[in-house]
């Protein structure tokens, strides 16, 4: 597998393009196929979600329309007529997604004006301009793609804040020209939005409008399954990195690297308990190499495990061990403060004699969080 | 009932007091009987809960000495032997709780230096000097006692961080001078725990110490178990509030009241999730009527409820309706913002047309979280 350049746009057949104005985003992506799709698991699903559940039954899609500065969440009927008329802008069969402020009514008028600037094109220019319009509080835009043997997998993606497992997803929207049926993309999807972004967490928040696409333009014709599964999981864990990176105030990335556990589900539970700990990313962010708050989190994580199964290492330009076996080692403070001032540091816990592993992505936690989100609303 | 000065001494029967040095606080609680205690449900329990567990099992109570700034746990045997050897220096079955930092070895000098110095007194300076040594990032000590028809029940507790629901609870001591049996009091004591401290989230963590004991010195006679029941509530309810009010950094008390849920742990569900979100706790330390986000932690609760159902009041000096029945409703953002800057906020949320209602303490996330946690490590 090699990397490329050029997020979505990396797909033949994907068209994209942007445009913002002082409070609203326009993206469009064009490219037409079967999709799959996986959406929020919070009981109000904005908008676009119910437009965007309905257009994928209703046959293969053409692209996806998205509108950052308003969720279009907790909006009632007048809401999901507005995701419509938004979804028609385009002509054809188009999914749509929102961000932004819940509980205001979208600005069809904002809309229309940026839509009619968003130009898109087939170049990396284009992916890039998708993937800047989408931004709310992100600070970077967010794109991935991969060449495996004879196709290509694509995407782009925005996070920040309200971000936390047992979603969907924030959005995302990815593309592959390799030919895959509706069922099998789904299957793909599935699979790699569980450990990519379903195990970022940046405030345990989640979102009403999380919806993550995979189009398939079917362009490069069959490929590997198993390398279709892992080019998708590598452009999601990619983009789930930088979805962690970039969460709201985040000054670093964390990846807590959970092994050791009985069942799959107890050591995703254990490492997002860690990666959420509001404890552990204040610690983090001060270089604070406390690590009895990794095991307060990971006794408190609902996962089994014994105390003296527990050992933990801080990782990152270099390693240090801080427990072992359920017991404090004597470890160098200086040395485990140094790994914890860089820009990745990585959590590794050992929580028992099982086989499972996973690994979740997260942020600390700075005065940033508070100063973006206190006055978030003010901005639209 | 009548709201009492002198805390857990306002009780007939205990002597109270407490030492503290630069790094280490010792207080001393006396009072025998028989005592309920509920503890954490983290997996990983402190060596004092373990030890305190041991001595409720082993008869009645002589009383509790609790050590600040050192958590005693994920100590190994070792942490053990020194709640052990803590839980005798009084001499007698003496209970034993730990706060502070996790993973670090219990100072045995330290403590046997401060314990020399507690000097219980009966008096209310005695319950004052033991709340006060108890705390570690508390900014006030707390202490509650209530008067009933013949009968006072007292306590004193320790909050400001790693608080979370689902525990036993915090550190809290409670006495009353009522004869009533051990398995009552148990009854008495966790009915009383799950609508007070069991509301309280400051951050979402639940520690390795919590632990809340109950003790009747007998010296009142027998009393109506309800209006017993309801002083246990009572004082539990102002310790609660006072530790969701010093949560670290906190400016000021978060209160979210939600009605209409089919069952009472929807209802505690749907209640706690808005409190522990961190959007809506940094959107009400800005003061910024964001109620997308009350929304959103209601919808990810796990509550069972539906969009259309959601009405959302911000009650402070005055009330502003912000959603009613599914839907934005005009209101003036001046008033609102006004009333979330004060100094006590009530979020009123209804999430259907059940009979259930429950109350969650909070409070708001500030910069001051962050500045307290990024470097307590350091300071043991």
């Amino acid at each position: 597998m090699r990397l490329l350049e050029g997020g979505v746009c990396a797909v033949e057949g994907v068209s994209a393009g942007g445009a913002r104005d002082e409070r609203y985003g326009v993206a469009l992506v064009e490219g037409s196929g079967p999709t799959a799709g996986t959406f929020t698991s919070n009981r109000v699903r904005a908008a676009p979600v119910k437009v965007t559940q309905r257009r994928l039954a209703s046959g293969p899609l053409d692209g996806t329309i998205i509108c950052s500065g308003n969720a279009n969440a907790f909006t009632g009927e007048r809401g999901v007529e507005d995701a419509e008329w938004m979804a028609d802008l385009p002509g054809g069969n188009f999914a749509v997604m929102s961000t932004g402020i819940i509980g205001r009514r979208l600005d069809r008028e904002r809309v229309d004006k940026l839509f009619g600037r968003v130009g898109p094109s087939p170049g990396p220019e284009g992916s890039r301009s998708a993937a800047e319009a989408i931004m709310t509080t992100d600070t970077f835009p967010k794109e991935a793609a991969v060449e495996g043997d004879g196709f290509v997998v694509g995407g782009i993606a925005k996070g920040a804040g309200m971000i936390e497992p047992e979603m969907g997803t924030m959005l995302a929207l990815l593309y592959t020209d390799a030919s895959v049926d509706a069922s099998t993309l789904q299957r793909l999807l599935r699979s790699a939005v569980r450990d990519s972004f379903n195990m970022v967490t940046v405030d345990g928040e989640t979102s009403t409008n999380d919806t993550a696409l995979l189009t398939s333009t079917g362009r490069s014709g069959g490929a590997d399954e198993d390398e279709l599964l892992g080019a998708v999981e590598s452009v999601c864990t990619s983009l789930a990195r930088m979805v962690a990176r970039d969460g709201e105030g985040a000054t670093k990335l964390l990846e807590v690297r959970v092994s050791g556990a009985g069942t799959p589900m107890d050591a995703r539970r254990a490492a997002r308990a860690v990666a959420r700990s509001p404890l552990v990313k204040t610690a983090l962010f001060g270089g604070d190499p406390n690590f009895g708050r990794v095991v307060s989190a990971l006794g408190h994580s609902g996962a089994s495990l014994s105390e003296s199964d527990i050992s933990i290492k801080f990782v990152g330009d270099g390693e240090v061990a801080v427990a072992e076996r359920g017991c404090p080692v004597e470890f160098d403070e200086g040395e485990a403060g140094r790994i914890l001032r860089g820009d990745e540091v990585a959590i590794e816990a050992t929580i028992g004699e099982g086989e499972y592993g996973a690994t979740a992505y997260g942020c600390d936690l700075s005065p940033g969080y508070v100063e973006v989100n206190a006055a978030y609303g003010e901005e639209g």
